[in-house]
């Protein structure tokens, strides 16, 4: 991707780096390492890659502080904490948005007693409800819904597309991505002679400073209270989150993953995808869920899980390793009986 | 929340509950037990919260008609038969729906040949495609959009940004919410010399009365006949329903369960989360299904399945407590076969 | 379905189908054999609905051209190579699309610079940002959203409610279903201390040539590079695609399957509704995977797999099939432990 140019003592000054080459090298460009051209910035996050410093034509590179660098260098590095992190702050600084445009759309609506704060940007046909409060900096892409009273933190971004309910509160530098609804009624009901009476929703959702919401998701409004997504947590594509959890801060959880009702999630949780939990249990902080995992019960912190029904999953693993077994084990056991005179097993396995 | 005022004898009247002390008492909000403040409504709907009855600040109380009561009270009881459907009957009456204004939006697109019942409601930038028919008191959201001859009937609600494609039929009272998908396509194609040749879909979608279709939901139209969901079912977010499928009365399904083609579910039936169904298969009435079942085939009447693949669910809990022990039975098994004179098993277990 | 008078010669000539019988019979609707009234064209792909042909009033039927037919026809037949084929592409030939009206709506937006070919369809309020590229005969429906620079080839059509980012690029004769977002940022970023840092994703999607998208699926852009459905490929609902993921040509992938990032899928793949797939692997082209698998390794050509996690197909039967023998099995082994004098085992199944 190209870039208007910069000079390497730019980027090392932004990524608070140190120069080894030229400090004037011009970059023209940004690329990852296996397919940089001449002019470009790149970066080398693993040692195993640090082979490429010998052949690429990348202008300046940046590198982990505490790599062993080879002798002769072809271009320039600047030597970083976490050069993944500089390179993303490079792009972050130099490569424009391109979600939305700046400014407010004629098309867009903007409903009575809205409060705009400085260089809110906002699409065209957006609708934006009665009483809505927008922070300094927002930017809102085209086509979303903000339903009335919602509040949403300075710097934050909504793609396309978003649909955000009534009352709904969305803090700082939070992203929403294109078809995500947030704020959505719970599937509560009141089982009455065999039919069902939908509780209304009275509650709303609070995203903190930072949360990002992946594609289409679906995010219920607590019943009363609230769901809430704390700081800094990340959802992929297509989660739902049914109303009432509470997800801590630095937890992610990949695409298609359920949360029941008012199950609580703790901090710094890893979940990968397509993991469903019940209701109303209590997740600890730093435990890690396998892809699919089915979880029925509380765990507890630090604890890795997989598996259905979830459990400690080297536990799940040897379990698994020992089905890979029975098949032959029935016959093996049948041997055995045969041997001791034992009659044959109340019923016999019929597929061997 | 807060509400203007009401006296306790106005919801006895809509509840057809029984006051148990003041029948003058003003409410002026409504709020769940644990969290009521003076003035509230509330309910108590099983007995373990009726020691609430001695602390709540709350107004009234809607009780349990049969609940054995303390003597001495603090607040104004109702008594009725479900306090809980009471309690979101009162909340239907009293607090008004926030998720569509009334009247017609200057923005909205109606085309040719569209009929509106009385007090019809439609937000800003919704599509009404041509000969739409549009019952009384029905409310849709902005940003929604009705293909071509799509009928709906008296009071029903679709949230914004509901998709409604051509010919679909909504009874009345129904609800849709935010971004579900009611008549796409189904996935069929004819296989030819390894291409896949789309299957034009020309059948079509009816949701009977009552139903209520989470947000992000998908309901594919029939290839020829209808995809048709019964009176009072109920389904969650994200939920996939094939083409050609029938849901029965009263069933409910949790968020992001998947139906395939031409699949019958039964009456009242209760489906978990995460749930998937494979195409042509009868699921009997009053059937229950663990969250992430993996239903291969019909199941009949009342029973309670769970698992991959699905089965009887005290079954599936058996072999699954079962499975904890394989891993040392296969070294008993071993040991054994050592007593014995057994050679090694053809395959050894390597993992031990 | 009903349809202006056609002739049987006709459909005859647009199937490159053999007819027996009145070459000059009028069709007046379209209907399956099941149904079919009189006036109606017809067909029968299956010999075992041979019979119909006894009985149905239908007036011209497709009959594959190896059956062997009943002496006494009542109707007119047309032979052909495949019937259900030929009469998919009859009623693409003579039931008009409903999803899009033809013209430009006056209130699409469209952006500086877009290129419109001949014959585009545009629905109401649609947005076509800037320097976007549409095709010859692209249909485009209501209330879609293109981000600036995407390319759309010729007769590709958008039903109504797509979200298609930024530079996406779409082939011709494709379809992308309602609700679907076609280039949402991936899920990536860098962890640091704790935190999660996004990473900005500067890669794109393309959609080759007659590949389909359904409803609400989600399509994540590559981080640098692509994402890459191939030509022909067709994808359920609520299908997820993370970054860098690359679907080979002619793959089908039913409803809520998800494919986690890097992951390239082969030729000619068949994946049943809600599979997952871990990144990073390869499958190979031709392989098959039974519903809810958990795909956590490359996969040969040719291989049929299911089960969490998944494997050779007929080992997962065999080993599910074992697995209802195991707690019966776990009380045997104990037996002949008792025979031999063995103590109890160092955990003693509780459960039984």
């Amino acid at each position: 991707m190209k870039l208007p140019p910069i000079h390497a003592h730019e980027i090392a000054h932004l990524t608070q780096g140190e120069i080894l080459g030229d400090a004037n090298t011009l970059i023209t460009g940004i690329a990852p390492i296996e397919s940089a051209s001449p002019g470009d910035l790149s970066f080398i996050a693993q040692a195993r890659f640090l082979d490429y410093l010998q052949q690429t034509p990348a202008a300046v590179i940046l590198v982990d502080r505490k790599s062993t660098l080879p002798s002769d260098l072809r271009c320039t590095l600047i030597r970083v904490a976490n050069p993944y992190l500089a390179f993303v702050q490079a792009i972050k600084q130099y490569v424009p948005l391109p979600q939305v445009a700046s400014g407010i759309h004629p098309t867009a609506q903007i409903g009575a007693g809205v409060r705009l704060a400085a260089n809110v940007a906002i699409g065209p046909l957006t609708v934006i409800s009665e009483d809505c409060e927008i922070g300094e900096g927002v930017r809102i892409g085209p086509q979303c819904y903000l339903g009335p009273r919602v509040r949403i933190g300075a710097h934050t971004i909504l793609f396309q597309g978003v649909h955000i309910a009534h009352e709904v509160q969305i803090g700082s530098k939070a992203i929403v991505q294109y078809g995500a609804v947030i704020g959505s009624d719970g599937f509560g009901y009141v089982p009455h002679e065999g039919k069902y009476y939908k509780i209304p929703h009275l509650g709303t959702v609070v995203l903190e400073d930072e949360v990002e919401i992946g594609a289409n998701c679906c995010i219920d409004r607590g019943t009363f209270g609230e769901t809430r997504i704390r700081r800094g947590a990340k959802l992929d594509n297509l989660v739902h989150v049914a109303h009432n959890v509470v997800i801590g801060e630095n937890t992610v959880m990949a695409a298609q993953t359920g949360i029941s009702g008012s199950t609580t999630i703790g901090n710094n949780v890893v979940i990968a995808g397509q993991v469903g939990f019940v209701g109303h249990i209590q997740i600890g902080d730093r435990t890690t869920f396998g892809a699919q995992a089915g979880v029925t019960k509380s765990i507890k912190p630090g604890i890795t899980v997989s598996g259905y029904p979830a459990r400690e999953h080297n536990k799940a693993k040897r379990e698994e390793a020992a089905l890979r077994y029975l098949p032959e084990l029935l016959k093996r056991v049948r041997r055995l009986e045969k041997k001791l005179g034992e009659g044959a097993p109340s019923e016999e396995p019929s597929e061997e």
